[in-house]
């Protein structure tokens, strides 16, 4: 029996489950439905989606409505929003959804703002400083760039640095939403510091500003993984208030951590960082990574692997190895016991490595586009 | 027997007791010696102090022993900080700290930090806007100018158009600052909006700013309302944590309403407003202006008048008569039934209307110096 779980934008406990969350949080499962729909308007589909990795959503069918309507080369009618709260390096989790939205931007050819929360960690916990997230909002900006984003279409916006476009913006979210709203949402109490009472209505701009700064109304998509959904959750609340569109969104799941279960995390020192060595990796992966392998060769011949829980396995379906067929044919075989866990091992390694040395080759050239990146303060 | 008040930054309630809010905010009183150091220290005293009107302070002492330390004629130990929340237009309850703190200006020669939380009103009041905020806020701003401050010295600092100078030094601030903390200082509860709870925060900034933009620590002194005290309160508690001093301070009390006790509040439709006509000034007072005289003249002229508690009287203490020989005179003839309620009132309704039109020609040529004023964004 899986124990108890929670998960708030904070902190993950127990074992999760998906199916639950998908009723304790009101999302909409995405249908095999909806998934058709959004191949048809795209011509493509994307192996996220397919493989449920992407699994529940809030008005993607209105978001397709809304980008119907408009035809052309230029189409574009809605915008994404997405984030990353600097506090530490970017770990392979991180890019599950970043790598989805870089296919949303490219097939229906949107704007796309990145919002860097770089008061967040410092609000949440007590050790973290504006020090620390200063350093790694740089590194973590360099990540997002060297996964491809368009730069013309794609528009960092940092808390701090943006608080003249955005401060103002979150008073408004704000007044519309009282300390017990928060308190249930995010597990706030009387002992909470009130830069993290306030810090959801920051968190909700992005989802309205580009409307305010292009002065016309436009619907915004939000993709995320599942632990931030609480704030979207105030945040659909409150726009329509404010008469902004609710904004709709689409979660993904977590990626486990090398251990096996929960959500990938730096703090706990068991993560796969983007600037990891080739050794790096291959030692986690061999050390740590949890193997769904029976316990002797033999036994594992005879009855086979478990991919589902396997750790190694879980990294290919999540990232590493876009091919359904080739996924497919390694489930089968590792469930067979024809593929031994260390194959899978050294085969996830390879992929791991590859995927790697080209993301810290266009890590190193992106430095340069940061500028082009960042949201001009004077807009 | 007087009836139970309260005075928090945003109500005041009942007849108001300074001593005991002495005690109840635990202020201290500004003693004959001090008063005589202040004085030594500039060469001369300001009416508003002689007559009690500024009758509190936190740390003056040691803002006078900092300024002491600096000799030659650029002395300058510390700098000022006041404000203003625009909501609507200024009344001449509003200009007792500021034409007090221009004097300080003036023999302290320091710069002052003049704050516009143009968010404040609109987290408080349901009924207020932005609109409403942006309206009032250049209003305001014309009738600060017009007081003659200095604009080499003087430094407008909007909340929202700063908040990249703001937000995040706000934030250090919020999270010392837990919602039990606000909830006590401010009445606030757990149906306040996340705005309301976080601004004290944002209050908290210009005490420091200054400090963090000149990469030099400096004392800091606030002349403000009495009812401001809670704000600056916590500010003292959190500052020397976050490694600032913590701001000295010196409290004024209310300029009473025409109709005689409390504070003078526009929302109550009883206010002087810097804007009015020689005509509307005279009709207010003659109508409105609770008076201390007798019922019939022949007792008046028996018994004489109360100036204590005669409103045009008080206006001339506060603000309108800085001759302490002739407000001691009017004060006796008063008292003695030798000058009438009717001779009183119009001899203020003189003295405000001189005030007034000499500031509203200032007034009007404000607007050419307030970029002068309003710090540049870019600093």
């Amino acid at each position: 029996m899986k124990e108890e779980f929670s998960v708030t934008p904070w902190d993950i406990k127990g074992d999760i489950d998906y199916d639950k969350l998908i009723k304790k949080f009101g999302v909409e499962p995405l249908t095999p439905s909806l998934l058709k729909r959004i191949e048809k308007t795209v011509g493509e589909s994307h192996f996220m989606l397919r493989r449920g990795i992407f699994f529940a959503h809030r008005d993607m069918e209105w978001i397709l409505d809304e980008y119907g309507k408009v035809k052309g080369p230029q189409q574009e009618k809605f915008f994404l929003y997405t984030g990353r709260a600097p506090s530490g390096p970017v770990h392979i989790g991180h890019l599950v959804p970043w790598v989805f939205t870089k296919w949303l931007q490219d097939k229906f050819n949107a704007e796309l703002w990145f919002q860097f929360p770089d008061e967040e960690k410092v609000l949440m916990k007590q050790d973290i400083t504006f020090e620390d997230t200063a350093k790694y909002l740089k590194e973590n900006m360099l990540d997002v760039i060297a996964l491809g984003f368009n730069p013309k279409k794609t528009h960092f916006l940092i808390d701090t640095k943006h608080a003249n476009l955005m401060y103002k913006e979150a008073c408004k979210v704000a007044k519309k939403i009282t300390f017990s709203m928060v308190k249930a949402s995010f597990g706030l109490n009387e002992q909470s510091n009130i830069g993290s009472i306030f810090y959801t209505a920051m968190q909700a701009v992005p989802a309205f500003l580009p409307s305010i700064l292009s002065k016309r109304e436009t619907p915004c998509l939000i993709p995320h993984a599942i632990d931030q959904d609480p704030h979207f959750r105030l945040t659909r609340d409150i726009l329509p208030k404010l008469g902004h569109y609710k904004p709709a969104s689409i979660q993904c799941s977590f990626l486990p951590p090398l251990q096996g279960r929960g959500k990938m995390s730096s703090s706990e020192g068991t993560a796969i960082y983007t600037t990891d060595s080739p050794e790096d990796v291959a030692k986690k992966i061999n050390k740590y990574a949890f193997s769904g392998g029976k316990d002797t060769l033999e036994e594992h011949r005879k009855k086979g692997g478990n991919p589902d829980i396997d750790i190694s396995f879980q990294y290919l379906r999540y990232l590493f190895e876009p091919d359904d067929k080739k996924l497919e044919k390694i489930y089968k075989d590792y469930k067979s016991g024809k593929l031994l866990s260390g194959d899978l091992k050294k085969m996830t390694i390879e992929k791991i490595n590859a995927f790697l040395k080209d993301h810290q080759e266009k890590r190193k050239h992106a430095e340069q586009f940061l500028n082009a990146f960042i949201l001009e303060t004077n807009d």
